[in-house]
């Protein structure tokens, strides 16, 4: 059928065939659809939408679009994590070592940072030598040697993907749910995995601001995931505030070693075992959560999740010296710090004008296109929730251009709050969609 | 406010500003806005919609976007008929130097045919010598020289328009109403005229085939342009059957030239009469439907309508002989009946089938780019409504391309319906949208 006639049909409200959708698929990856056929069709469902049936298709066509590593190439159980992104999010670097060192092989296909988010491959670029771009033999290898690996999907897995967020990005259509949805699974289908563990980000800081919208993604992800034969569960978690206490690249892999150390903030140690737990769950290592999280926490204190992360180094090109030596990673010449400007409970620290104010110094918001100052970032001195004093340092600042430290200031001051009362505790996973019971509320 | 800003407010079913259309305009009409990014906020128009005010900035803004015709450079009140298009429609080539005739300048924008329908253009095209591309200061001294003229948009006026249709016909956005009116409209809007006569088909052979629909695009249509400053009337006519007898381009030029000589077929008479008459009443010309109709009648019986017709294609480069001599135009070498197949009445003759079998022949769907066959085309022999017998020739098809006749005939014959009944009798004009009472329903 005609592109025409089918983007005619997704207009018109009509329910697409799995061919529509692979003429769709093809047509991006293969380059037989003009980008404007593209984006009309990229406006229509994300104005109209897709059912769940229609995204499972999406999503098969374009993790079809490439290369898919067959499951038997791996000795475990593959299970891997994804977040939706967020700020100071720097979950993988922990969970992907963990996991691994807790029985799960973990072929994580992660990304760059887009606009105020960070890029888990943007951060690890900041360990000298680390490779990000490797081949799916490669990729295969790396597990095989060190249980987890993490890289771009490259042009050989899903190519399909890489045309559509491009367009997505420029035809405001970002976050249509089946269209992340598509985005999301199709390149974790192409992982080979059996299981995936979702961390749906909601707050300022997130795709989503409304828990509503948040959940109604996590449930399509759940379902979509579901319908492309993956187990699929979703957690949803704060994005209100940043994550841990570091938020840029390389003051963020600091951060993620001290957490595999067993020290790191709590929030970013929480997160990181909860989620392990659940891919444990998902991989069937284990039966019940509460033993989950018993054999994470052990796994995390007694140093076999960083051992597994310095072997990934190692087999990815990095250099390993960092867990011990962090100022390997070198440190940004500018430094700036925010001040509270009257006494009280730092109540809340805006995780998008955080994010913003990383962009802002360099640090995040360049798409991979190397223009990233990676030793740019925010440190956050004083967790949310304490009380403070006028004048108490409450931010750091770096960046390697002094231009950028001002304006960079001005916009991490804005997320700053500080109220006479101490406001509301944060509770860090809101819920989880996906598990035996359909939605099961977590504190 | 960037492009991608003013898209996701669309989407996200925001009002936009004047502003906003003027950003989408003149980025298609200069190219700051890439193709992509063009298409997706015309999917964004065409789900979401436009309203009046809306609809009224883009006309505006698409008229803006290239030279218009300040009104003083006409002597007489300038009036101007569109058609939605459709099959068989040659009224312009009457309508245009009729009104001539009648007191009224008429500067006409014309198109090409698209799909099954017949353009103007290209009708004009079949008599030797005549320019459909005029300059706007061209079109003025032809207007002045003959009281009408005919032509091309060309590059000058609205150029806004050329580029978004291209992507509408790639996009599946041609039917959007208001996209429909920014495109009728700014091309209007440009002439310089004061009022404009809109004849929105309805039927198998137009855009719309529901009357609900073609209602809808005519009220939009006189909103949106009254909202732009043009007295505004629309008559919704039938075109579940061709108009006339004759569809393709030379034969519409002959029927046309037959009508302006007093004969005819009917229906072509009587719509032309009415839509001048219209003409005439909105611009201030007559007072009254009835008198309108009285003067109209005797200009075309006393032949003025046919002397403005032959100072227009002088004007334009045209051999005038052809009005005397139709052989001039050529005659197709292939021909082919189509026969009634029983006795009983004819009682219907689909447009949608009749326009196809045009196209297949040659004749239509050519898109201006000098394919088209134009002595192809088809010769309806009996009438819709008449009854007949089993083997009686009903349609004449002729094609310069032999091969074509088969196929053509197929989709000819089954645009015929035979019935033992005579059928519901066909009404011609169903209703007009715009003058002081709001739905008046003609007979």
């Amino acid at each position: 059928m005609a592109a025409v006639e089918i983007i005619a049909r997704k207009r018109a409200g009509e329910k697409l065939s799995r061919a529509d959708l692979q003429a769709f698929v093809t047509g991006a990856a293969e380059g037989g659809w003009p980008g404007e056929q593209l984006a009309a069709m990229l406006m229509a469902i994300a104005v109209v939408g897709l059912d769940a049936e229609e995204t499972g298709w999406l999503v098969a066509e374009m993790a079809g679009s490439g290369r898919r590593i067959s499951p038997d190439r791996f000795d475990r159980p593959a299970v891997d994590k994804h977040s939706t992104g967020g700020v100071g999010d720097k979950a993988s670097l922990v969970v992907a070592p963990l996991a691994a060192a807790c029985g799960v092989d973990v072929p994580m296909i992660s990304g760059r940072g887009l606009g105020h988010t960070g890029g888990t491959l943007d951060k690890l670029e900041s360990i000298p030598g680390f490779r990000v771009g490797l081949s799916v033999d490669e990729l295969v290898e790396v597990v095989r040697a060190a249980g987890c690996a993490i890289c771009g999907a490259g042009d050989e897995m899903a190519p399909a993907d890489a045309v559509l967020y491009a367009l997505r990005d420029a035809t405001a259509t970002v976050d249509s749910v089946p269209l992340i949805c598509g985005s999301i699974l199709s390149k974790k289908l192409a992982e080979g995995i059996s299981a995936l563990v979702l961390d749906v980000k909601c707050g300022a800081g997130a795709v989503f601001s409304d828990p509503a919208d948040a959940n109604t993604l996590a449930r399509a992800l759940v379902d979509s995931g579901t319908a492309s034969g993956l187990l699929t569960v979703a957690v949803v978690t704060d994005m209100a505030v940043p994550l841990g206490r570091a938020v840029g690249n390389a003051v963020e892999v600091v951060e993620a070693i001290e957490c595999l150390q067993g020290g790191g903030p709590e929030d970013l140690r929480e997160l990181s075992v909860h989620l392990v737990a659940r891919m444990l769950l998902a991989g069937g290592v284990c039966d019940e959560m509460e033993n989950a999280v018993t054999l994470v926490s052990r796994a995390l204190d007694g140093g076999a999740g960083l051992e597994r992360f310095e072997r990934m180094l190692v087999a990815q090109g990095g250099d390993a010296r960092v867990v011990d030596e962090p100022e390997r990673l070198g440190r940004a010449s500018g430094m700036r710090t925010v001040e509270a400007d009257r006494d009280g409970w730092l109540s809340g620290l805006d995780a998008l004008q955080i994010g913003r104010s990383v962009a802002r110094l360099g640090g995040a918001g360049g798409r991979g296109d190397g223009k990233l100052d990676l030793l740019a970032g925010i440190r956050i001195l004083v967790p949310v929730g304490v009380r403070v004093a006028a004048g108490d340092a409450l931010l750091e600042l770096q960046s390697a251009d002094v231009e950028r430290l001002d304006p960079a200031a001005e916009l991490a001051g804005a997320a700053v709050t500080i109220t006479d009362d101490p406001g509301v505790p944060r509770r860090l996973v809101l819920g989880t969609i996906g598990t035996e019971s359909p939605v099961e509320s977590d504190s």
